[in-house]
């Protein structure tokens, strides 16, 4: 008998008939003799809806009041669940964040959780009964109901999976498991039947956004098997496992891109100590995130080049902020460009492996797309080039790196 | 400084434009020097569509879910008005039943309240905040939510003012105060400053449905004044108060009338020990509640008539029971009639004073109106008469008891 957490998110409990085909697929999984806990999140739209509420008060709601009601979304999951299975005759308990004492800290909005007490849950699953939890919810040290934010839910699955020692964590989404790259931009991309963790974080952070990134985290963790499958299809999906337990050797895993980069140039800026600092301290303070960071010698002497990338979203102001920058240093001009993409190779073997980074680029001069910017990791590798090379580029390299499937596939939606 | 609790219903909180207006007269009685503990309902219409949510799974809800599920619509009010509170620039905090443990038994969809901890309460109300509390909902022993049941969230607002010995209970409504007898059938119905709770008592459950009627038992138990004031309109409204508080001698505080009743009798009882037991007792095993009751004899010999009235609701269902009855008893008819109402005179006044039901009875015999059945307590006399005669036998009491006031007022909706 396994211990089994099954997650659900938004578009899985969407309508009453789906939380039924939830409901169904949770008691296959028990009538086979599992445990099971099942962690959902509220409705889809329902969030977007009580945000709307909120919005019509204060632009920017009270943290801990926007908490008290959105937590009410997966609220009113857990309890319509729980009848679904009582209904389906799956004896079935339902929990608050509350109520499991998931403790995290008071950080409203965007808290992290530090403690899960099992005791309850497991006297339920011993007495026979599924256990449903609202996930994306939690309580602080003073009984304040705290969220985790947007896709946290996936998070307060694996903490349970973790405080129960779970056998495995299964994460039901709309895709069928995680692809060699985005089947909508090459149709022979190739379901993955495992990954490792770090291959995971790699893909999840450069935009294949099955899993919330800090789910990935929290599961390597604490070593808890994950595994990603689709809540409408049949299927084993994609388990996410620790480097020991894969035996192939591939090299590559899969190829990720984000196409939500934009570009920053300073040039001509004064070669001295300090000069990243003075640069990148107040896109920092502006709460923008940088990616890719490059600094050259610059044609001119004794004055450098130095090159960065933002959100797209947040270009305009970083731009802004980094024009009042050159002024004050006296560079020379600052340049912007957001027709740009990133696309990385992705894969633990990379690390054991020469040569990877040279077919990489020798593929993609071979199809004349011309390489902006480079930046690499222990097991990626990432360029920046024009938008327009985007498919001609993933394409060639998911050839070049033997990624193609022999069936072509296009379930990620 | 007096403390104060203030009880918003559906009605009052059903937009985000009520839910600023309520925060604006929160602010009011805070800016003029009072603490104050805001208990609301859900937003009208949310309670119906959780409820229509759960019926698509279920006919019957598991009782412990549905409570999980209804406790939600009180969880986004609380959050929006202390939004709306923060907003307008009063600190505010918001609590669930669960978070100031309105401890009740585990009778799920109709808990009763055992205690309530003040002690958090308390803490922000020193500290300046206005606190806004669910009402109608609260947790159990072992921590499970449960729900009080329609209008609970009266019951709430009072159970909390007791246990923070609030100074008094404020109930807005939809109407401005509670009236000698409904102004859409006499316009020179009066609002009355004030009523005991006995009184309350009667007019409550003889259908002027301003207040819910365990919440007025609860507060002359634990002697919490309360109002009852409009949330739209200005104004006092109606205090419901002790008897040693009215100085006034007024007879009869007001007229209460139900449309729901429906009459049923059976002709020819054998006569013996046991009968009204043997009738009744079918009749309460399923679930049937009888109002009035009255037994006869017969003309017929050695035989008895026996009368009861029922919900007009549960009349096919009393019927039917009847039928069998009286089959087994022997009994020699049963005869049914729904075009009955019932009229109530209702005052403390009336026990010190003989008289009042001749003057009742002769001003209906004036109108040539029949009396069918009398019924009468300490504090109520109760005729069951046609229904065509309600409008004009509540009417000349109103008259013939003085209650008709200098200006006609139709503001009970």
């Amino acid at each position: 008998m396994a211990l089994i957490v099954q997650k659900y998110g938004g578009t899985s409990v969407g309508s009453i008939e789906r939380i039924q085909t939830v409901a169904a697929r949770v008691k296959r999984s028990r009538d086979q003799g599992d445990q099971v806990v099942v962690v959902v999140s509220a409705m889809s739209g329902e969030t977007d809806r009580l945000i709307g509420l909120a919005r019509e008060i204060q632009e920017r709601p009270v943290p801990r009041e926007l908490d008290v009601l959105l937590s009410t979304g997966e609220q009113v999951t857990i309890a319509l669940l729980s009848m679904a299975l009582e209904a389906a005759g799956c004896p079935a308990r339902s929990y608050t964040g509350a109520q499991v004492h998931i403790l995290t800290d008071s950080a409203h909005n965007k808290a992290r959780i530090r403690d899960i007490d099992a005791a309850r849950v497991g006297a339920d699953l011993d007495a026979g009964r599924v256990v449903v939890v609202a996930g994306f919810q939690g309580v602080d040290e003073l009984g304040n109901i705290t969220t985790l934010g947007r896709g946290g839910s996936d998070t307060s699955a694996v903490a349970i999976a973790a405080a129960l020692k779970a056998n495995e964590c299964q994460i039901y989404t709309d895709v069928d498991g995680v692809y060699t790259t985005d089947p909508r931009v090459e149709p022979k991309a190739r379901k993955l039947d495992r990954i490792t963790f770090e291959e995971m974080l790699e893909m999840a952070s450069l935009g294949s956004k099955v899993l919330q990134i800090r789910s990935v985290e929290f599961a390597g963790k604490y070593r808890v098997p994950l595994r990603v499958l689709s809540s409408f299809g049949e299927g084993d999906g994609t388990l996410i496992t620790f480097e020991e337990d894969i035996v192939e050797e591939a090299k590559i895993s899969g190829i990720a891109f984000s196409r939500d980069e934009a570009k920053l140039t300073v040039l001509g800026v004064p070669d001295q100590p300090g000069v990243a600092y003075q640069i990148l301290g107040p896109i920092a303070d502006a709460n923008i995130e940088v990616d890719m960071i490059i600094q050259n010698i610059a044609a001119q002497e004794a004055t450098t080049d130095f090159t960065f990338t933002v959100h797209r979203n947040d270009f305009p102001r970083a731009l802004e902020i980094l024009d009042q920058t050159a002024a004050h240093l006296g560079a020379r001009q600052v340049l912007g460009d957001t027709g740009i993409v990133k696309i990385s190779l992705v894969g633990v073997g990379m690390r054991s492996h020469a040569g990877i980074a040279s077919l990489m680029f020798s593929t993609l001069a071979n199809e004349g797309i011309n390489i902006r910017m480079i930046s690499t990791s222990e097991i990626k590798i990432s360029v920046v080039v024009d938008e327009k090379y985007l498919e001609l580029g993933v394409r060639a390299l998911h050839a070049a790196f033997g990624l193609d499937g022999s069936t072509s596939s296009s379930s990620l939606s």
